[in-house]
């Protein structure tokens, strides 16, 4: 075992990212453990993180999206969230949030994902305080008590649970609340992971058809292998044209429903006049705050509208894209969507691969 | 019988009201009725139409919350929508509205509220084409085939019936849209007609506390009489004030549901602020299209919300909204919304009354 | 056009059908239409009827999984039940009852396939009395006003529309009921027609497993063709041995959703001890009344069970079957439920096929 | 404080309670607490297990619905469940049943009430372990590590709170799973405390009418008291009359929802039979395994019937008994229910006196 790590840090925004050396723990909390990254995938979100345009501490070590080989085990850690035996070299995937379990959120309502005290890897932490190593861009991750581990099956690549990421989580928190049925009509605005990912959940959901609204080509090719019944790219089409396609798609009502996974405000307001009457729209892609748009209450009310709103998402929904990997893989090849990855010091050009859309996701593999 | 009868017309969007005189019918058609009318009842809505912010038909009657007597039955009415049996002197109420049935929206999804065909008495009839009789501000009424009658119990008095109008159906059915559970904390915006019967369904659903932001204060007492937990003017009051004053009740996170039952726009964007995360939120009052806001999708993200729309009612609402008014009565006097009635020939002075918000609601007794 | 039909028609419980010759309607009503047989499903529901174990009128033509082609269409029967247009020539299908729209179930609850006034074809008419063609085992059938009819896409084959017959609508609506959803484990008792398609139906829900017990091994072979992912053959296993399997593949908890698709009570009991604590069970195979069971209620308080059942189906099941097959007729091929067809003089063999279980079900081609 | 604690213990089945003395604990874990006893409440469970009907450990000190004060607070145990501050000297009430948290019904599921290792005070402990004082009977309990607790509100008695007991958060749980709607046609079957506690609940969600059978007439008052609309005596009418009596209170079609609040098997065959077609029925009553009755599956898919059952509950629905009977304690004065307390001493009459039905239920007042 080394006695440090290298990590990738973000130091300030907009700027390259460091490659800083950290110690490893001296000693494992009960519950805690060591953790050796294999992979560390780059999320869009570690883009707009990269930009400030979330509050965060500095200086951070990004990623939150991370296979590991488990180096050390804390005391009493002796099973995984779901029951199984864990030991030292063992491949595993977790949560990237940490609920207390205490406050209102967590117990009274509950609404976890609102948890007062969240805290995420590779997001909430300061590097600079020990145990310095909670994001995922690095050669070593620590994992505190109370994180939900599970211990990954040997057929399941460790690529596919990067490709899906935080992406398949989230689409299977967001599609849980805003429901889709057998024979639905459905229209994914996106077509990045986390579109990507809810295209693929509402096809295993039973849609009747999924209509992909998105870009570029290369990521509309991936929408098509995982089984997009249309695709629209939205540098080839204009607003007017995709309603008039879905319209046409849909017997001329519009979707049953709208899966928004752009975040970009005026996707809601293109989304919503997707809907048909009594449709469903969910906001999905709104993880960051990027402003406000022109919006009539009386849409909503006229065309009977239910929207619904998703924030991260909890263990189980862990657990379930876990599952989901291991029995939809050959029809959702998540692993594409990531290319060849990149070794740790070149963590800040895989951050800029993901960034520019040049590929649909990026990682590193310290 | 009269061979004529009397109604009040509206001829011109911001015109006095006309009295003009129509042929009564000279065939009831199979499935019809002619009914005379008791007490119509003046609509927030009716206001609307006669300032034409909807597009409608002229010149038509008015009136569409209305209790009558029955005078003749057409060939094979022989019970009313729930199966009870009908005959001449008979006083009822019926739904507004009249679905084709047939329609995709009646038949396939179905969300017949959203009827391709639907019409409404007092509405969207022209009253210079026979059977002209098909508003509430008349000596008589009549009611096509197809329309959903509902024979009223003894008990139940008309006012009762007339000021509950379209107000408590239109509850009834946001209601259950948005669900309001034994428990929740509910704030209602709005305290006219459907205000007052959104705070008394949710009383009548459990809710822990209502919190009704309204006024004049003369509804606010309706309000109080009704059970509302805390009343807040909101002529008295400021937005900010308010949302203390709500996450004060509410343990600092905010409303488990909120109902909007104001129809102007900004209330959407204080009302979103009142929820909880995870919190539930009804756009009830935008019947009318009343304008944009300024509207941040991440807000619905990040806080988790739901939102719902309702257009409407159905024939069902219209039932259980009577076995309601049956059932709590004494809790909810919602005879007490309207004053003392107008004549017919004063049908233009009632609709002003309800316009100058100087009583909850205003009604006219031919 | 002939101006008499064929039929094969029940006069007697247990005894061969008959061949009679009725004469085609002078006239079609408003509404109706004459519909040319092309295939009629034999339905193990009509092997009951046979048995006499449900209280039927005799003499009967029995049938009520029917395609054909229309051959003359009552006045204002211009358009099928979804809104497409329909004219002599169409090949159609039609849901097998006619609700009559008005009473406590079609209207109040709405619980529509309790409709107290409900009549099938094929099994609710006496065919002695006039239009007399009232059931599938014909030549010719008469739709009564009312019908809900349903055109045909080219594509669909007529031999995957009577595969699937009254199975694939049942399930939809059973599971419709009871809810599949993704990740769900699913046990299948059963796997006849409506096990079957409920195998279908629970897949396309993405179930994570569904595991079929059933028999015999040709109905076992279809069911691993359709995807189950286990087949138990119930001649070769034993209620301990299926009960140990279920639970070794479930992790030892049992199943999230058991779905009864075989009509024996004693299922009931093996079905019940299969569902994991909060399981959901549905008895969708008990048509018929086939005796009572010894049952613990204790049990149901315990594992926090939920329960239900589920009767028959509405025409928006008839459009969604059809959906469904469009959709996935290449995973689930329907069509090789049924054998070679039977000449309509051979409609009792037919009978006899499917109730010896020699094939999964059969069909005759008039 | 004293140095030991006197506690009334089941030391064999059908035997008398004994007296004996325990030691305090010497110390108090951290997030443990010891409570000195207020009012222990005699639940019916009780008497099951000293008729030795559920499988428990001896000996053992019966006792899981109590209120009492704070002793002293183990380390780190300085919020209630709800988050309130707590300090020696505060009146409090806890969940019965401390959840793992990790199994697989805690997480996975989550059925949280199917805890694999569920431990109830009262119940699970054999009391010659230290620390002794795990239930109620007693003048301390010591309550372990993980218990939530909950500080009561002054304005609530003592008494409302036991006599609500566990029967006022069993039925909460229940009517959860089952539903009651406003405007629902409900019977509760059976009259002891958790009959009342679910016509309560049910008049709390809105029920159009409530229908009580049971006895015998002193519970039947406190029925009424609640605000039962029908009560029934089953011992002064027959299956038939009550069948008949139902049908006519609801058109003559049955209730939208039945609750079983028995515990013997034959009112779940009167039940079933009570409820309309479409209608849900709450196993609610069969906390112990009272025997199997004759039971007919072709029922259930007939009449479209939704069965549930429903176990214990959990902290939230203690949380949520309490603000209910904050908030209805006017309309549903729970602590009727108890007459005068015995002393500790005479715990096993109390226990006879629940047993004999002669009170709804006793309390010990150590």
């Amino acid at each position: 075992v080394l006695k440090t790590s290298r990590a990738a840090v973000l130091t300030g925004y907009k700027t390259p990212l460091e490659i800083r050396e950290f110690p490893l723990p001296q000693t494992i909390e009960p519950g805690a453990a060591l953790v050796r990254v294999k992979l560390a995938g780059i999320c869009g979100t570690d883009v707009h993180l990269w930009h400030g345009q979330l509050p965060i501490p500095l200086p951070v070590i990004l990623g939150h999206e991370t296979v590991g080989v488990i180096e050390e085990l804390g005391h009493g850690l002796i099973h995984d969230w779901s029951g199984q035996p864990l030991s030292a070299g063992d491949r595993i995937n977790w949560s990237s949030s940490i609920n207390c379990g205490e406050c209102y959120y967590c117990r009274v309502r509950p609404e976890p994902t609102r948890c007062l005290k969240r805290k995420a890897y590779g997001i909430s932490y300061d590097c600079s305080v020990a145990p310095h190593l909670l994001g995922g861009y690095a050669d070593y991750i620590y994992l505190r008590p109370g994180t939900a581990i599970f211990k990954l099956p040997e057929a399941l690549p460790t690529e596919a649970v990067v490709g899906a990421g935080c992406a398949l989580v989230t689409s299977l928190h967001g599609i849980e609340r805003i429901g889709v049925r057998p024979g639905d009509n459905v229209v994914v605005q996106g077509s990045g992971p986390v579109g990507l990912a809810s295209l693929a959940v509402a096809k295993a959901c039973g849609a009747a058809q999924v209509i992909v609204l998105g870009g570029p080509p290369h990521r509309l090719e991936i929408a098509k292998r995982f089984g997009a019944d249309v695709c629209l790219d939205v540098e080839e089409s204009s607003v007017e044209e995709r309603r008039a396609e879905v319209l046409e798609l849909t017997g001329g009502f519009g979707a049953d429903v709208v899966l928004e996974c752009v975040g970009i405000p005026l996707a809601v307001t293109e989304g919503i006049e997707l809907c048909r009457d009594g449709g469903r729209y969910l906001v999905l892609g709104h993880y960051g705050n990027a402003g406000t748009i022109e919006f009539n209450p009386h849409v909503v009310t006229r065309k009977q509208l239910t929207l619904a709103g998703s924030w991260g998402f909890e263990p189980r929904h862990t657990k379930a894209a876990l599952e989901f990997l291991s029995r939809e893989r050959e029809q959702f090849p998540f692993e594409q969507l990531i290319g060849e990855p990149f070794a740790l010091d070149r963590a800040f050009e895989a951050l800029q691969a993901t960034a520019s859309w040049s590929t649909a996701k990026s990682a590193i593999a310290p």
